[in-house]
């Protein structure tokens, strides 16, 4: 049986919204919040708040609310983030950069143990405290260190090659950046697709919709 | 009245990948393509495809399927691609820098005209065929040249002056990659957000979900 069988997909999806709120409430010192202030920060309604929050028992009480600390934990460790999967960068171009810098491995479940590229210029540059290996190495890491997750940040012309060796040395979990479709490709990953493209095409509409506004548009800006 | 008002929010949001989709297949000289065939490609079923794409007309017919060329006009033009808004880059650092070389404005209804640092090492810098500008000239620049949207890749305790900067300018449209929520302090903006560390979360979920595999994941790793 499933270990939250009640969490609807949709509730899941919202969940580390609230846990980015949550964790920026605790580095204030707030412990306690009610579904209405939550609200008020989060540009949700408080009764979608209450009615999300109790799909997993419910940590709030009226006139008392949510205890920031109890709650912040039971979303982490519904989102998995108390796990800790070893996953490699492929591609330290620009954007392979900005993620192996920017992003909050360890705090969100995973621990970044190489990185890989194919450009001898940047073969043996340190980033995050790392070395980027030459992409020829690959197969002999991923033999000696267990590897859960791929960050796939490669230029869609070399996705293909690059993602067939990844598949063939067993790894399963991506976090595909490129615009190669890997689900289509191979059936039994799991992968999360990061669409710049895409959400850049959603604010273009955003903009030339907002001239002619229909009624429901705003809710749409603030739900994402 | 709205352009196209049977076009409920959440088939707005999956545009981008029809639009995606098609493009890949019009590079392949595709010209006609069944709901079927699009389904096989995209992971929708033919049945939401058909129901989607009715929305705004239905270019397919029985027994001949949709014309790719029209399909994917008309779906440009609903995101309002054809426009050409005028887009500064606000921080030039690797995740800037990323957004600035691998967009394809362009084809996405912008243009972008500056890119901004406050870093003297990356004032002077060239980036796209453009010479990265002091912050301080911010203001000038907006004043010599309309400027309709900003992509805010800056970091979060730069963030809310820079904000306040922009806003005072008369910037309304924002992309924003840092982690300041720029929604909840100014109400009459438009916002896209990239929450990366959002998706890596969600990435988190669906492994450790997947140990213990409900009947809807699945299908929920594949919607995005």
């Amino acid at each position: 049986m499933h270990k939250y069988e009640n969490i609807s997909q949709p509730v899941i999806k919202r969940l580390p919204r609230y846990y980015r709120f949550l964790g920026e409430l605790l580095d204030k010192g707030v412990t306690r919040i009610s579904s209405r202030e939550l609200s008020d920060k989060m540009g949700f309604t408080a009764s979608q708040i209450r009615q999300d929050l109790n799909c997993f028992g419910g940590f709030g009480q009226q006139g008392y609310g949510y205890a920031v600390q109890s709650l912040y934990n039971e979303i982490g460790h519904i989102l998995g983030l108390d796990h800790c999967y070893k996953a490699i960068l492929i591609g330290a171009g620009n954007l392979g950069k900005a993620v192996a810098v920017h992003m909050s491995f360890e705090k969100r479940g995973f621990k970044l143990i190489g990185i890989f590229d194919n450009d001898p210029a940047k073969v043996g540059t340190v980033i995050r405290n790392i070395t980027v290996t030459d992409l020829d190495k690959l197969e002999e890491f991923c033999k000696e260190n267990k590897t859960d997750v791929a960050i796939f940040t490669v230029p869609k012309a070399a996705a293909p090659s690059i993602a067939d060796r990844l598949y063939q040395l067993g790894i399963r979990n991506y976090w595909n950046f490129s615009h190669y479709d890997l689900s289509i490709n191979y059936d039994d990953i799991i992968v999360e697709n990061v669409h710049l493209n895409d959400s850049l095409m959603i604010l273009c509409y955003k903009i030339s919709d907002a001239c002619d506004e229909p009624e429901d548009a705003q809710e749409f800006r603030k739900a994402d």
